[in-house]
Parts: structure tokens; sequence; C-alpha cells
């Protein structure tokens, strides 16, 4: 018997699409559609995160990603800028009308990330944190929940069964890399899940190609491979300076880079009959260009 | 460089112990000590809790486990009494005398948690649960830091540093198996690591044969090798009717072979030279005895 | 140091390109051509591998294959027909015009091997092989190297190595999935190795989404995304009856889905700006159509 | 239904027992005894295999290991000295008395290694080499089957299979560590599977901690948790000069840390009930000794 009652396909073809308002109109994540996520690992500073919003918005992203809560394995790296974060990324969200996910660790902090956030994200550590689940159940808001990297599908469909059953049916599980013996990328990036969740799941599915490999120059060819796998969007962490990021520059795009995938993305979803309407897709600035 | 400098042995060979107060007496986890920890997985009601620390009692063990609060990977399993069984956890303690360990998952339960428990153990599962960590770190109280299951041992004492660097240096490492491709068994047990903490930091290891092989009649041949590996102590999962058991049946031990477990330990902590102060080593009554 | 001394692009843009002679003109494998490979799982009769041989050149693909001698994990299971399945491979490779690619396991076998084949195929089991790697290297015969299911990127880089550095530099390197904690899936497929190799490595590498996936319905979208993420080429089990083959019934393609995966494969192909010279590609014959 | 029938235990309690007849009477492997297999990673030299084999039998260990043909990971290594290094072993066992096993690569090296060797070796590397498992399938000698390093429990059976199969009997099954993701270790040694496989199987299991850990320091404490875990034998590599081993240097002990590990091992072996006759129990000469 599957274990995961409400999260199963259980024969039906219809898929869940969860729809995110923002000031440019709704936008769709799910069957029909390709979205990209993209943002700084980090809110850093309010110039640097305006900057890289304007940057997610002229290449034509549909949501800006930023942490301000950042889980980090030693208890002496940057743990981000916690509340003041929040309020750059708020300020970002008002100044391009991207709507915005950012991770929440802790359940006191709920509250205040609700304030900003459009989406929000259970990182790879927690989808485990078994309160965290039940109290994001209780909302009425899309929760991104990335899967652990050592969980097992049938775990992570289980973990996306706590959100549900309090519900709240707003889940997009997103496949991040999982720890196998091969030490010489930072994760194994598991496309099989696409196809595989697909078929044991109606919920929306994305592929997070930097922390899946850990390097940016694997995460153009990542994406565009999870896309060709079936995957409903991507998530994707850029940097107008990844050189200068405070963390994950190893795995960052700069805009050069990001406007290339942009457009490579886009014909594969063409191909897959996958609408990619990049929400405003002026050309990138020149001034914030830097060559690889 | 070393990442987590006050975990770190740093050359020294001062290893931390940590002193557990009781009604019967100071009892100690580390250098010299081989402490055991049993009791039932889930504290499952006022009666069978009470059974089980008096078995516990009766064997020699030095402390009780039951679990309150219980991380389950599916919504739909017994998620523990929470509160109630605190309250039982406390009568136990009560009547027996022995000092009480139970798990906390949520930032909080911690002081629920406190009213009752000697120490507090941080599961597999939130072994990065990075805020849970930093609110233990505030206690001074020893914290039981089990291993995630796919946990590299500089991750893990990493985590101890995060309980560390707040203030309170009284952590026990457990190792509890982890994952790998291996399915014959719930988990891979990794004794490696119990010289190679040993090597590397001055905290006190200990193991858990039951989690780490899932199958009861591995736990008595892997608690000895524990044992001849120098793990400072080991915890059990026992259950007067295992197969009556809420959770984790198969993998806890009968009163029988519990009894030939702390026989057989006893036997090779008398070669590793370690102390082995068996509480109360009365023998344990006929009628809770049965045949495996 | 990187110890793959021949293997490694040293900073040369410029890669290997393999070149296969058939019946019908010279076909490529490397750099700006796609190249598929397809047959099924074993050869198991004169009349099944001339029916699939048709199949393969009906729909376009490149190379047969086909196993004679089978590596099994049992004793008890199904072998192949070694010598016979030899013969019956050559009568298929006449009738057919097609090159043809045959695993070879035994150093006392590759002289009847190469009497037919014109690729050898390392299997996964024997990427460490080394004397078998060794009389290979003396060969001069393209070699199609499967990654072991759990070998690092560097030790497969190094088992090419052996092959090169007895002079035969026609190796093609070949992702067929590794071995994880997740059970869900026969193999975890992992495309990351393909932007990775590239980066390292001036050999061509190919992806066998019908071992690295187990699983027929997934084998698709993993072909298409192991063409997007850059590999040379594909290698498909398919067979006229899936649900008679005598192995890897599970992940082989009848012709029906066969014919779906060339033309989608074919459609990224060419927003790679691959060549995707499909050899005959003439409509199939209804007759060997089946529905999945 | 269990798919190795010669290999399972199939509820009998007669567990199968191994006879190695040597100069000075037989040695046995199995049940009610503990057996140690101990000598240099590579046969050397003529002095060099002599020292070692000397220093083996002065502990008391019972057989001597040194490799002849040694399977690398880089074309460029130390191969071993071949059918030289077989004249030499046949030396040190002439000279010592000792029973000599050494490993078998090729099906074409086997019968001159079985001119010299009492037990032959097959590596991890090859445990599911097929052809070879056949050859030594119908030879009656015993074999040491090392369990491949991604390997499952059921393979490794489904391998010893194999060689039962075709006749030979003389099984004996080593655990050397498996690859995890935790690199900090060489391998992860999987003590668990000692108390699986004497469930499942009536071969007897040996340890092998100087791979499975990786680092020397490790060796002794493993060593005997392996005993405790209830091994019927260890394989050891030591060196008189381990900083000058061609192979291996970092996990073999030097001839001090040696005679402790014998010294400690036995003890366990006496709380186990095993006999552990040391062959010829003569103090270990001064000069032979170098401190750690």
């Amino acid at each position: 018997m599957i274990p995961y009652k409400l999260a199963a396909r259980n024969g039906s073809n219809i898929n869940t699409t969860i729809q995110i308002s923002s000031q440019e109109g709704p936008c769709l994540i799910g069957e029909g559609s390709l979205t990209v996520i993209a943002g700084p690992c980090a809110v850093e500073s309010e110039e640097s995160i305006l900057t890289n919003a304007f940057l997610v918005k002229e290449m034509g992203a549909h949501i800006l990603r930023g942490g301000a809560f950042k889980p980090r394995t030693s208890p002496y790296s940057f743990p981000g800028l916690g509340v003041e974060g929040l309020k750059y990324l708020a300020l970002a969200k008002k100044e391009t009308g991207l709507p915005v996910v950012t991770e929440v660790m802790d359940v006191r902090d709920i509250d205040k990330v609700m304030e900003v956030a459009d989406l929000l994200q259970v990182g790879s550590r927690n989808m485990q944190n078994f309160p965290l689940l039940q109290e994001l159940s209780r909302l009425q808001v899309p929760i991104i929940l990335k899967r652990g990297f050592a969980a097992t599908v049938e775990e992570w469909l289980l973990a996306a069964e706590y959100i549900m059953s309090g519900g709240n049916h707003q889940v997009i599980l997103c496949e991040r890399g999982i720890r196998t013996f091969e030490a010489s990328t930072r994760n194994t990036i598991d496309l099989g899940v696409v196809p595989l969740v697909k078929e044991l799941c109606h919920l929306p599915i994305i592929v997070d190609p930097s922390h899946g490999t850990g390097k940016w120059q694997m995460v153009r060819p990542i994406a565009k491979a999870a896309v060709a796998a079936g995957a409903d969007g991507i998530m994707i962490e850029i940097h107008h300076h990844p050189e200068e990021a405070l963390s994950d520059g190893e795995q960052s795009l700069n805009p050069q880079n990001f406007a290339r995938l942009m457009t490579e993305v886009g014909m594969i979803a063409k191909v897959e009959g996958k609408e990619f309407l990049r929400i405003n897709p002026s050309p990138p600035m020149h001034s914030s260009l830097n060559a690889d």
C-alpha cells in the first residue's frame, strides 16, 4: 500500500498546479509551465540583493530566491542576515515586483518570514524536521520541499504528506542532489527522480542544479537536462560577482552565464512543449555582465 | 585547519568525562567507564515504562531511555505520547532512581523535557537542526548527539561544536548507523568511527546497535564489538514484550537477551579495562523473562 | 597532479572522435554527432536478434547491441548463448549492415568476439578487471568502457588510462548508473558526470538510461536529459516483446516507445546542434509495433 | 526464496570448517577457532617477504599473506612482482612452514599461483569476475572471497554460490570495508555483516581491518571488534618498516603494534570461547621491533 495517500497519483492524470500571485500577475508552477527561480545564495546586503533581483527580472526569471536564515555546517560560518535580510528581501520584492522565496529553519521564525515570502523553502537538512513541517501544514502558502541529501523518494513524499495532511496542499518538490560515494562533485544530482516522482505523485517537481552539482560550469547543462527530463522548474544560484559571494560562490552563475542558461533552457522548454513565459525579457544591462 | 576547535583533541590526552547525578550517586560517562543506556523505543503507557524501567535497573544498566516525542517518517505513525509520556518517564525515574534520557525535537519543548530528563537526546534527523543545537548550547545539561544517518564525521563534530560554542561542553556522541547501498539491514553500523573519533576528539562516544542494525539478533554481537572498538557506552532498545511494541519491536531485546547482553558486554569491558559498575545487579525476576 | 595523463584534457579543446566503419559508410562517435546504440539485452535466438536488429535499423539508430556473454549475479541465471550468440550477431550484422557492439568478460574470449564485433564493451563489473583492460589496450578497436557501479570518476578515467597506456586510444566512456542508498530505482543515473567528464577528459561519453534507471518508463526522459546534458550518445535496451525477454525486460523499450524516443531525442539533439544522422529512417513496420 | 542454495544456512546449525594443511599440522578456519592471516600488502623482495614471514610466525599468526599480482587503480602504480613474487612466497613458505594465501586476478595465472598457494584470494574488484569464479569452482582449494566494495550481502553470497555450484565448497568470506559517502577513512568497515552472514550462511567469515579502515591506528580496535562480533578470523597487513612499504604503508602495522594486536585479540578470543592456537608463540626478536 502506498503510504503517502494525499501525495500519491493514484491513477489520476491530474497534476497539481500552484499559483503564485505577483505584482505582474499570477505565475504558475506545474504542468505546462517552466518556472525559473533565481537569486543569490544569501541576502548579503541591501545593495547586493537589489542588484541581483533586478538581474533576475531582466533575464526573465519568475521568482527571486535569497537566504536570510542560512543553515551552515559550522557555527563559525556566516549564518545569514536574519531579520535584516528579510527586510532587504521585502525591498527587492517591492522594487522588482518579483515573488520571493526564502528558507525557514525555525518554527519561531515562520511569522516573520511569512510577512515577506510568497513561498517558503524547507531546506534539505530540515526535510524531516517534523515540528516545522507540521507548522507549515497549517498555512496556506506554497512550500518548496527540498529532498534531504540522503532521503529516499518514499521519505520525501512522506515529508510532503506531513504538510498536506495538515491541510496545506501547495507543495513543490525540489531535487537538489544526494550524497553518494562520489566526491568529485558536491552532491550527485539525481535526475531519475523527475520521471519517477511524476509517475508516483501529482505534485510539481523542480530541480536545483546549483546545489546538485556545486560547480557553476555544470549548472547550465544540468539545468537543461532537468527540463528535458520533465522538471516543472529550476532553481538557480546567481550572483553579480560570484567570486565575492559570502557563500556558494563556486556554484553561482555570473550574469553572462545566467543569460546563456535562460536562452538554452528556453529552447529545451519549447521542445518539451512547456510554456516559458519570460516575465520581462528585457535585454540585460551591459554594465552588469561579466565574462566568465 | 581543524574546523571544530572546541571538540578537537588538539594533541591532548585528556578526555571529557561527563557526570550524571542520580538518586543512587553519580554515574560517569567517559574514559574508564562503560555506560549502558537502555529502555523502550517509545514510552507507551505508565505500566509499560515502569515495567521496562525496573527491568533496566535489575539488569544493572545505568540510564533509562524512552521516547515521548518520536520523529516518525510518516505522519500517520504513532508520534509518541508527548507531554503525557514525559509524566510517565518522571514517574519511572522516581520509582527506580535511574537517570533518564529522552529526545527533544522542537525548541518549544525544551523546557518541558528539562523538567524530567537528566540528559537530552538530539536524534539523527536533527543533527543539523541548528536552531535546536543553539538552544541546547545555552543549557547546562548533557546532550547525546546522534550522528545523522548521512553525516560525515566532520559534520558530526561540527554539530557538537555548535553545542559547545554556545557554552555547553557536555556532549556525548552517539553512532547509530549510516545509510549505504546495503539494504539487508536497517542501517550500516560504522564502528570505525569509534577509534577515529577517539583520535580526533576528546568527547565520549557511545554506540546504538539497535538502530545501527535494526535486528535484535545482531544487537548483542554489535554491542560487544562496539565495546571492543573502544566505545564509552552503548544504548540499547529493550522491551518486556518486543512483539507487542508500538515501534521498533524487531530491534528490541527481550529480557532474556538483554540479560545475556549485559553479561557478555561486561566480559568485554573487563578485557578493555573499563569499569562496568552495574548499579543494582539483582537477578532479573523470572516472571519478566521470555525466551527468544 | 592529474593521474590519468593520456585521458586528461590538459587544457586542449580538441575532443577524440571515434570512427566506426560499417557497410553503409562510416559512423562517428564524438563531438558534433549523436550516436544511438540499441538492441536487446541478450542475444536470445537467431530469429529474435534479427527482428530486433531490423527494428534498430528501421528506427534509424546507428549501432546494434546484444549480449552473447552475460555477467549474471546468480550462477543459476541465463548466462547468454556464448559463441552461438556471436554467430547470430554476425548474421544480424550481415543482414542489416549495422556495426555491432557486444560485451567481453573473459580474456580468453577476445579473439572470438573480435571476429564479429566492431566495438567491444567492458561491463560495469569489469571496469577494474585489469588483465582484461591490458589485453584490450593492445587491440585497435573501439572500447565502450562502462563506469563501475561504485567507481569514482577518477577511477573510471584511470581505467580508460589502462586501455590508452597500452596503445589503444579509442575509448568511449559510458555512464550507466551508480549504486546509492536509493532503492526505488535499479541504479541512480549520474548525469552530472557528463559535463564533469567533458571538462576533465577529451574522450566521448555516452549514457545508458536503461541500466541507469531499470524502468522502461524512465528511459525516454533520461535519454533526452542525457543529450541535453551534453552526451555524445545513448545506449538503449529494446525488445520486440519486452514482456518475453530473458533478461532486463522491465527496462527494455517496445518498438512504439523506441520510435517515440528516437523522435524526441532527435529534437533535443537539434537544439544542442548535434548531427543526428538517422541511417535509414524508414517508417517502422506496423506489424512490429506494440502499444505500451 | 533464498537464491544462494548451497551457501544458505537453511535452518542448520552446522557450520563449514575449512582445514588448511601446513608443515606444522593442520590449521582450521571456522567455528571454534580464531585464525589470523598476516603479511605485507605486496611481496616486495626476497629479503622483505622472508623478514615479514618470520615475523608472522614469531607472533603466532597462522597464515602468511602477500600479493604477487596486485590490482592497482592506476596503470602507473607498482603492479606486484608477478611470477617472481610467487617464487619468493614459495621460499617464505618453505622457510617458515606457514601456509600461504595470495590473490589471483587472471584465469591464466591460476595454475602458477596454485603451485605456491594453500589458499587463493579473490579480491574485492573481482568478486563478480564470473569467469574467474567459475575456474576456481573446479579446484579443490580454499578460496578467500573478499566482498566487493559495493556488493550487497546477497550478491556476495551469490558469488560464493558461483564457486560452490561448480564443486568447490571451501569458501571463506572476507569483509574488507564498503564504499560510502564517508571519506575520512579509506572504506567503511561493515561489522554488522558478521552476525548477519552467520545467520544467513554456514560459511566462515573473516574481517580485514587493514583495508576496512585504511589507517593503522584503527586496525587494532577494529580487529578486536571483529572478533567480538563473531568473526572466525582476521586478515592483517603488517610490514617490518611500514614507512618504506611499496603499497598500503599507512594501513600496515609495524612489529610492535602487531604484537600488541595479537595479545589483545587473543583476550577477546578467549571471552568468545574461541580457540586461538598461536602456532609458534616465540617472543618477537627485539631487533625487528620498531616503536610507533
